[in-house]
């Protein structure tokens, strides 16, 4: 529930959701322009399930590592992040409700996905949506697919630290073997 | 498990399994059909967890407030009616097993789904079909496409109570929004 | 989230949680007294996944059965009521949110029960007590207890459709069955 | 769903439910019994997902792994067994149609525990009590207590196979550490 | 976790998973290479959730009583084999593990699935490939949309044990149904 | 799983779970001790579900906001923080593995209870026991039983900047009001 204005502290807060997978530059640009204008931003880590897919490749606390090392390539204070893990949930109505349960109260929320901002705004919250830097090269779709076609110019859409993560963990090579998975198991 | 015969009560209750996205004059008319040969009707609301979503735009307790003003609106007895948001089951085979559990014994089931009547009649039930009028336009995705091209006469399709409520809630502009979703947030 | 008072037609909605295992007279007492002063009850039947122990020894099913039969025997009008078998989640502080989605928008919430009356009212409901009549006696506890001991004095706190419900599924021996069952299976 | 018993297979099936915290001779004894009486004995090792607490320290792995190594001890033919772990699910009321859907078709379930005897027969399966030797004794309940308490009696009342899996998973030290937990973590 | 190799008794023993819809001769012969190479098989039945869909027809129950009549049918030892029914989880990273708390201790996997393969591997066990016969027939999907056109040469593919089975049944009728199930329920 | 000591950039990484009902002086105590020792150290906040409830009273956002406050006033660098909450799942067996896939690699797990203690050592973990000062008041258990009685003298148990976020929250009367719950609902 949304909180009252007067002293709750949470008027410098902003929940800003995402899948990240991976985290690209169009992701650090958003998280450098939320943290001059919040105190504190909690970053929702969403579909925290998913790993080992071909639309979400990385495991949350992968992506949890790589938003970290993000803030700490570009210069950001780390004090300011929260980060928070959230599993999807069956009932899209009550996705909000179960984000309160987890994290400090916030009063805004930071999106431009129409669904998240519907869904934040039918439970009483004050959206801002992030100024977008080159939405078409900076999309976790995209860099996914350069890394199907074994094209290495994903490596220019991620932080360096990021492409760094995902070479240890051998991302690619994941990727590639999950999407030549027959859909019929044995 | 169906219930014996003798004297248990059963014999003119049937169970009537819909998702009702949106309420339409097709269910109407069943409803009404149902009411003049059963003394009590179990109105199962399913994928009760689903809403804010192009196939599934609203919630099960705006759908079933639609069934009981789309029954008055008709002047049917409201008393003779149940209604049970059922969310889905993983388990298929559990599913008539499930509804069980959570109505009052019944010894038919009314629909003309497929799968609906096979996993009732592999359970022992009495499949009834209500008559259909007009298949093609009373159907919920049908309606659900007029509204996302803003075509105004999906409201010739649904009770007039039913439409006031869609209005009172958002629901074209709800539909709207979701459908416009990326399908990747953030 | 609570509606706005300007005309949402749930000013006279109100709802009334409870386990019901069995309704007795007390319940029946206070459904009665909500049905003179709310245009509709919503009756949430909770912990509807639980039967079959000694603290909830029936289905939710059953428990719907005996509300509507003891309304029937009561004299009081079925079509103002809604019956919605609610499981328990696991996040508490969600519960209030859960039963939002899956019932008619409310203003009210009766409840005698301080974790329901907190839960509620934390959520911005208004809370009524219904008036309580011999709560020593019509406890669902107390009930239970006569059934284990056998003490036939039980069928005087329910009304008599109820114990007719509870002889046909055979209740006082199913109970006595689950009590006398080992903690550890096998 | 009991099947009928015309050329279904599954006259000579039975499940034998329960959750072998450890496997002990009484068990052994059982399975025995019913092996000279049935053609296939689906052994359903229940409380699949309960592992290290006091009540339930061991895994269902290692409990088919028992199972497995007391018959071979006993020189009983293998084949005949089928080992289903099943979790606790939530609903009583379901649990029976649970173990169907997983499970051969079968026509008898073997339990002495009420509750069990009371949901098989309530769903329509015939049950048979395996004859008891040595009850106080045969007990998981009390070869826990034993282990707690240091007292190498226990040994005694298990197959040595099982002694021999105990040991080498650690399972007496895992016993005695889970019940030193505080019940508040940290 | 993968056993130390000195004396766990694990380094014979390999899982097997796969979804059996149905179980075709394919499977038969891998499954008969694999209880030339191992002391145990642990068969891993998976998407035991799954029934009565155009994907997954058939029943956890249903494939586990394929399974074991295909090995009667070809005469190979039903007392190497282990059955365990495991419903998908949501968190793939976890599925392995989850895996290992369900059977005993084992060392191999045997997958030509990419996607098992990586998760076996990445959690450390040695993966061995059955050898492939007529990968083209040889397949589920294959098998039932022969079905789903009538045509009878879906016989030929299966051992005739299973094709009894399915017959007893009532799988092809089952799987046109509900093939024409509309998407859209009532 | 653990991962290698090789440039995993695990090393100096260690988790450290309680339910923090609430934070005190004792998690404080630690919390600093483990800064000094370790480059990262991830809160895991257990039983995230749980809240209004005698054991637990605080939902996990709550305790986040605790956690870091707490923080704040001693001192400590906030940026070397990761705080996760993580609800109670079904499987003990499974739960450091859960923990695994939620937050970034790590060497070392932080806990003095028994049963913490076992399942990181027996996926592989080193285990570090932090100093404990005054563990019988620096307890959660008797800082809720001194709130229960009135008794003021919890304040001088817990960080001022945690006593400020009870109030605000109403905690004391929370607990208070769920404690007087009966258990019977209704």
């Amino acid at each position: 529930m949304p909180y009252p204005t007067v002293a709750c502290g949470c008027e410098k807060r902003v929940v800003f959701p995402g899948r990240f997978q991976p985290v690209h530059k169009g992701h650090a640009h958003a998280l450098g322009w939320l943290s001059g204008r919040f105190d504190e931003i909690i970053v929702v880590v969403g579909s925290a399930q998913k790993s080992h897919s071909v639309d979400n490749p990385f495991t949350a606390g992968e992506r949890i590592l790589m938003l970290r090392e993000a803030l700490r390539e570009g210069g950001v204070d780390l004090s300011k992040f929260i980060f928070v893990p959230v599993p999807d949930i069956e009932y899209n109505s009550l996705w909000v409700r179960y984000v309160e349960t987890l994290v400090p109260p916030f009063m805004y929320a930071a999106s431009r996905n129409p669904l998240v901002k519907t869904l934040f705004e039918e439970s009483g919250y004050k959206v801002v949506e992030p100024p977008v830097i080159n939405r078409r090269e900076y999309s976790g779709r995209f860099i996914r697919s350069l890394m199907l076609k074994g094209d290495e110019s994903w490596r220019e859409l991620v932080p360096s630290s990021v492409a760094r993560i995902i070479d240890e963990v051998g991302g690619v090579a994941r990727l590639r073997t999950v999407s030549g998975t027959d859909e019929e198991v044995s």
